[in-house]
């Protein structure tokens, strides 16, 4: 069944009819090709996720009304953030949608030391238009309650002066997988508590340098590793969500 | 450092000076550019490695002599197959290189009923051919002992043929994911015991049919859910392996 995000919060939506309008209007009368009585999710803003049934398809609106509330918990009960230096290629947009299906709250992008593209602004904004349209599409596919954020920074300074907003920080560093490192990981995931923040670092394909290293340690990161393997740039994150998912939502 | 799968066993290779011949040599000599005295890893067909240093390049061999061995452990004590429906497009690409990333010691391909695509004997085996390349580079990139094998088969038959090879099978299954089952997978790697093999079935984008996981299930295998998300087919397998690393490695 489909899955659309509205921009209220299911409080604000009391009392009005239901209603897809924009995009998502097209793509459920033109895509879906939804007719009345068929039924769909529909996510609020408050992650409140309702299944509703379309009442009435008009030319520039699709109206549907409440039938029950989605009960299953579909989220992490840690909100976790993954943030990737910059890499060549695609490599982000595939790092966001699958690690939205994997359950990310929020992904942010910083220029590594040893990244070798360099984005500006103008091509920052664009970039960042289009993994929150990745994110949406994943999260709507993946039956998520939240729709994951995107923020690209062009300074590391900007991406630092965030570090204060979590719990936890982690570094996910290969040289602590070559020394076989094993403990750090666990020790955060049996130590934070549900609605905590927690952001985790990954370097682009180059790795993370010293320096880099110190200056996110200075600001409370601890570094860790994720097994004894040496992963891409774009698989360590994934492997994190998949840790993250079995410890939080499998082992009980 | 570079890494080099070598076809023969470390025993096999005692009083003999260690060579690098074919297409590692082409890559050593014409991409690594290497010289005399460089290192690089040598891995052996029965998972010992050791760190080699150059001591002749010839003019279709490079010889070396075997410094140390490489002690930590990079290998799952369990031996994870990763069993896909033919999905389309190169997605099954995504799974091996990634998965031979994260652990996964072999990886296998079956026609699922709800397959779009449909592959032949000569296609499948350049497809073969060419995974189990991917495999090998990503083994190479990974500081992996084992190199994966793949193996695609023409015939659902052919596939449930194998499963009596395997000491515990579990079928990834969407519906489970949506009925909030949380247990089957942890009770799996909490009774798999080392160098036990599991198989783990995920199906096309369409999912596997009830026909087919009356099949599966007649033939030993326990439907599980990976979470309470809905994976994309080939995020699926990448989930499994990450809580695998983090069960088996990390998790002391």
């Amino acid at each position: 069944m489909q899955r659309y995000f509205l921009e209220e919060s299911y409080d604000a939506s009391q009392g009005e009819p239901l209603k897809l309008t924009g995009d998502d209007f097209h793509h459920a009368a033109h895509v879906m090709r939804m007719k009345v009585s068929d039924k769909c999710y529909l996510v609020f803003s408050d992650s409140v996720a309702v299944v509703a049934e379309v009442t009435e398809i008009g030319a520039e609106a699709i109206l549907l009304k409440e039938i029950e509330k989605e009960t299953q918990e579909k989220e992490l009960p840690i909100a976790i953030t993954i943030a990737c230096g910059y890499t060549k290629g695609d490599k982000l947009d595939l790092v966001v949608q699958k690690g939205t299906e994997m359950g990310a709250s929020r992904f942010v992008g910083f220029p590594g030391q040893t990244s070798v593209v360099k984005w500006d602004g103008k091509k920052l904004a664009k970039r960042q238009e289009r993994l929150t349209k990745i994110a949406k599409e994943a999260a709507e596919q993946s039956h998520r309650h939240v729709q994951p954020t995107v923020s690209l920074y062009e300074k590391a300074k900007e991406f630092e002066a965030v570090f204060s907003d979590y719990d936890a920080i982690l570094i996910a560093y290969e040289e602590s997988a070559k020394q076989g490192e094993a403990g750090e990981l666990v020790k955060t995931f049996q130590t934070i508590q549900p609605n905590q923040r927690l952001l985790v670092i990954f370097g682009p394909e180059g790795g993370l340098s010293p320096n880099e290293i110190e200056t996110f340690q200075a600001l409370g990161g601890n570094v860790c590793a994720l097994g004894p393997r040496i992963l891409r740039a774009e698989t360590a994150p994934l492997y994190l969500l998949g840790a993250a998912s079995y410890h939080f939502d499998l082992l009980v």
